[in-house]
């Protein structure tokens, strides 16, 4: 949508009062943290906008101030004085679901339009929030949600609008993405590669949100809506925790020629949508095994332009903020113009499955004997599937000796139920740590 | 901006006439070779759209009609008999500056939006006919016109509309890209992987547009417009050929760690624009290197978001007619929501230089005698420019050995006036091959 935009113009300062065109957009900050701060700041810098910032709303708001916002910005901590005020545009930064849900449908129902940040507010209650924007004749816009400073949702949303995607796939969380690439550069444990994303701020002190999936779900989910417009629920979508990868898998994953990522996939196959977040091995030559420390990417398939790549800076205050700062000027854009978001979004339900079919990365810990090959052959025999090739690294203890076992083509629940049979073997020191080979 | 809009949806037949939610737009093709058949195409298979094409206008139509298109769509010779219909878009898929330029202009002229996949109709006048579409109420889009199906141009514009980029460069010629890929795979000479990509229709009969850098100048010009809102004439920026590239190149380029790509690039610094459509060695480990046959990348850099990635197919018939659609639904949800390309672009028109500093590659071929090196130094010295390395690969014949000089940053232009001199020394087989190392 090559509309060339006046507010991207990098001559004159503010320009109120002087006509249509040049009007002011007021909009108010909710939440002041790093995002928030940043956006702030952009706002300020550049002067040539047709933003206006008129309030900063946050907890202990005193603690918060800072000297280089305009004297007239109101600091308060009442969400009701933004609500009370002339203010168009509110902007969410503050996170969370609660009290964000509330106040974003408030701010609505005042007839202001909303910009937010919060993927796990859009995933929960996207399509309400959009349904009473559209009600409300104003727009919810949401695209720092998912992979930041990453404009993948302008991108799927317009860009390749005619096309007709089917998959997505990709790298959404750059914290799991900062650990994996610490633990194969190093050869450091797991606990020691998120003990120093810890302390370098690339991940949260209760991790679990990140590491078990769960942020990279939320931002699979509202992709999924807005790339293959299905509407499930982030919580049913299956995510496997990255937490059992350790240095040796890497060492074995090399020798297939792979590295191993937390992968993000949704495929639409007739009725069914395949969705799964998960640790995963990618081809080395592939885009997702060269994406360095948070950087996020993102690939997406449609049936006419085949494969589109969008990368970047997924996380982080400067990216998020220049997401929400496209998202105030779209809908200001869209204000300026008299129009508003028109239409209803068609979506599909679709059964909601993680089984896909892959070939299989298969990591034991034996306490080794005689017969163990001979067991675990039996078993996946029984199950009618084939073992492609077992890799062993010399030098292991025999108390705790890690070898791998790599299958061919079989659906991920066939092989699950051999590995349920398989982990209750008495020769197994851990569950066997099984991941798609991509 | 995550507007989810109804035309995308997958279920129900086209809805004509019932409310103004699900109006059919008309839409007619002007062109009907390789892209414009696809568009077609899709527009008929994605039977959901609120978009109906009434016309196709091309020279000698009747070779041209198919029988899955329906029955009701007029194919003409005569533009006028569009200009005169109810047709509201005008797709021109017909390339050439003239007549398009002319049918463009009439189009809007007549109150019709326009889509067009022309870069050169685009970097010859696209201000102007933004500036037209503006003065009669009606859009014209043109995302199709740079790298195809990659979601450059909304990206760029509406995606990263919240940061202010200041560089863009990447691979926007898919022929160049695939002739460097074969003469780097296979090691043959420039004029055999030339022939291949033409024998593969990879390149036209006559290739000079694109090993010449003349289509990625045109690109580069739209996108400097769009990311950085310079206004630049095409011929006005440097491109420089390939076709001096050859297998021995990729061998030095290798021993440095690099390979070599046709690359284009432009960046604001203060009030000059650098930028030149070149060949260039990028490092291995770069995405601009992993960039394989005719695909197409571009890396933009923004002062608050860093760098983004948008990569995928650059050409060919369906992607490109996918850019071609998504500008038609563009247009679609514009009017429908009662909007028009409100504002003007506010460019700078900055000085234009091709100046880069940066490292340089310096290929000799001469006839070998003793004080060769020392000459080139002398030179070199004189210029107050240091010689960084030497390589020379051994083995070649005498009467017309190759060898590799780097030098450290210095600016082109310095460089260049020490080759002049260098160029005339008796024992130059042919003039130094110059490249900078990105």
């Amino acid at each position: 949508m090559p509309r060339i935009s006046p507010i991207r113009s990098s001559k004159g300062g503010r320009r109120e009062g002087d006509g249509e065109e040049s009007k002011t957009w007021k909009v108010a900050l909710v939440g002041f943290g790093t995002v928030g701060s940043s956006v702030a700041k952009i706002l300020v810098e550049r002067q040539n906008t047709c933003l206006r910032l008129t309030h900063v709303c946050n907890r202990n708001v005193a603690r918060k101030k800072v000297d280089w916002l305009p004297a007239d910005v109101v600091w308060t901590e009442n969400f009701d004085d933004v609500l009370a005020s002339e203010t168009e545009i509110v902007v969410e930064v503050m996170g969370g679901l609660q009290p964000t849900e509330d106040w974003v449908r408030r701010a609505l129902m005042a007839g202001k339009s909303v910009v937010t940040a919060n993927k796990q507010l859009i995933a929960h209650c996207g399509s309400e929030l959009i349904g009473l924007a559209r009600q409300r004749n104003q727009q919810i816009e949401f695209g720092a949600s998912v992979a930041g400073g990453v404009p993948v949702i302008s991108g799927l949303q317009e860009g390749l609008a005619g096309d007709e995607l089917f998959k997505i796939y990709g790298i959404l969380n750059g914290t799991c993405n900062y650990i994996l690439s610490q633990i194969e550069t190093n050869g450091v444990p797991f606990a020691t590669a998120l003990r120093e994303a810890q302390k370098l701020g690339f991940a949260e002190a209760d991790p679990t949100d990140d590491i078990d999936g769960l942020d990279a779900r939320a931002k699979l989910t509202i992709l999924a809506r807005v790339a293959l417009h299905c509407n499930v629920a982030a919580s049913s979508i299956v995510a496997r925790t990255i937490s059992a990868i350790d240095a040796i898998d890497f060492e074995y994953a090399n020798q297939l020629g792979c590295t191993i990522r937390q992968i993000s996939q949704a495929e639409l196959k007739d009725d069914q949508l395949f969705a799964a977040v998960q640790p995963a091995l990618v081809q080395l030559n592939s885009p997702l095994a060269r994406v360095e420390g948070s950087q996020n990417l993102l690939m997406a398939t449609g049936v006419y332009g085949g494969e589109t790549v969008f990368g970047g800076h997924g996380a982080g205050g400067h990216p998020t903020a220049v997401a929400v700062v496209s998202d105030i000027l779209a809908i200001a854009r869209a204000k300026r113009e008299g129009n508003s978001q028109a239409g209803k979004p068609v979506e599909r339900s679709p059964h909601l499955t993680a089984d896909f079919t892959t070939k299989h990365y298969l990591r034991f810990i034996v306490r080794d004997r005689p017969g163990i090959i001979a067991a675990l052959a039996t078993i996946l025999d029984k199950h009618g599937i084939n073992i492609d090739s077992v890799l062993q690294k010399p030098g292991c203890p025999k108390t705790h000796l890690p070898f791998l076992i790599t299958l061919e083509d079989y659906s991920a629940s066939l092989v699950e139920q051999a590995l349920h049979e398989i982990n209750a073997l008495d020769f197994m020191v851990q569950p066997c740590l099984h991941m798609p080979i991509l």
